[in-house]
């Protein structure tokens, strides 16, 4: 049980899984922070969506919300040809994963923004320069993180409900792969009981 | 410096302040975070703007998010009768504030989540339902302190610049009052120099 009520879903008789429970009950403000999504982890970008799903995955874990780590894992290797290893390497383990050296400066600066802004210095942003790193992928780099330290609060300060199989997952990442947060978002919505 | 370079604003002849410098970097992603702000701060709500502004400025505090804390304090004293001293004390001691009793367990509720999603209690739930609070309250409370651990970090990662002198938040405050958060940063996109 979420700590407020929440729409049901029809299909399982109960409130949807982690954000998509707090976005039924307030669809306006789900609509900004889906289109949110949809430009920093899918919109154009020199970093590939499962890069960028990746330093969301990354994020998730190091706050420790069981639904976000897992859901964007999912995305993120629904993106990187399934593989499911390289994701959790790159989750808990970034520095020894199988990831570019770039990615790996790039995750460093979003694992400092998880523990607070200033934790980021100058040395992290060379050191992602040295590695080819753009003014513009630092800049969505630490947006990202950013926005998943609010993803994370707005799933567990609500006390929403995660699902533990890992097929609820893949098969939720295939959709979001196919038509984007948004959408998907606006399905549950569509369907949802108050 | 900030971290990354950033466009210039005229009057200054260095970059934006605080949050304003990488929204006129990226305006793709200022508009869904500036709407996200004019719906929770500014929409229709049962908590007032001044309140509302309050739970920021605590969180921004708590995350030792100087420019945040400083321009949604300045906010919040323009929607509270210029009561300045007021903001301070819910800014740093909310338990002795002169504010109401369901705001006071709200607050608790927004300073839990900044810590992190998962120390907001059923407790925490209970007792400000006990004050009064509505479900819809307890959810714009917990999204508005996951917000602004996001917004406190993408000003702070990127290490932008916040000055000092409090007229300049009162002026930007009383702007940000008449016009709201997007086309405050809309008039600095506009006038940007990249």
């Amino acid at each position: 049980m979420a700590h407020i009520e929440l729409p049901i879903a029809p299909e399982l008789g109960r409130e949807f899984p982690g954000i998509v429970g707090p976005m039924t009950f307030r669809p306006e403000t789900a609509a900004p922070i889906n289109a949110l999504a949809n430009i920093l982890l899918r919109g154009e970008s020199t970093l590939t969506r499962g890069e960028r799903e990746l330093i969301a995955t990354h994020v998730s874990w190091k706050n420790d919300c069981f639904f976000c780590q897992t859901i964007h894992g999912a995305v993120a290797a629904a993106q990187l040809g399934q593989d499911e290893n390289l994701v959790q390497a790159a989750k808990t383990d970034w520095l020894n994963a199988e990831i570019s050296s770039k990615l790996k400066a790039l995750l460093n600066i979003a694992g400092k923004v998880q523990g607070g802004g200033k934790q980021v210095k100058a040395e992290d942003i060379a050191a992602a320069r040295e590695e080819g790193a753009t003014d513009r992928e630092i800049h969505d780099t630490v947006l990202i993180a950013a926005m998943f330290c609010m993803c994370n609060r707005y799933v567990d300060g609500l006390g929403t409900w995660a699902p533990r199989d890992p097929d609820t997952y893949r098969a939720r990442a295939a959709e979001i792969v196919e038509h984007g947060y948004s959408a998907v978002t606006e399905a549950a919505i569509a369907v949802s009981i108050r």
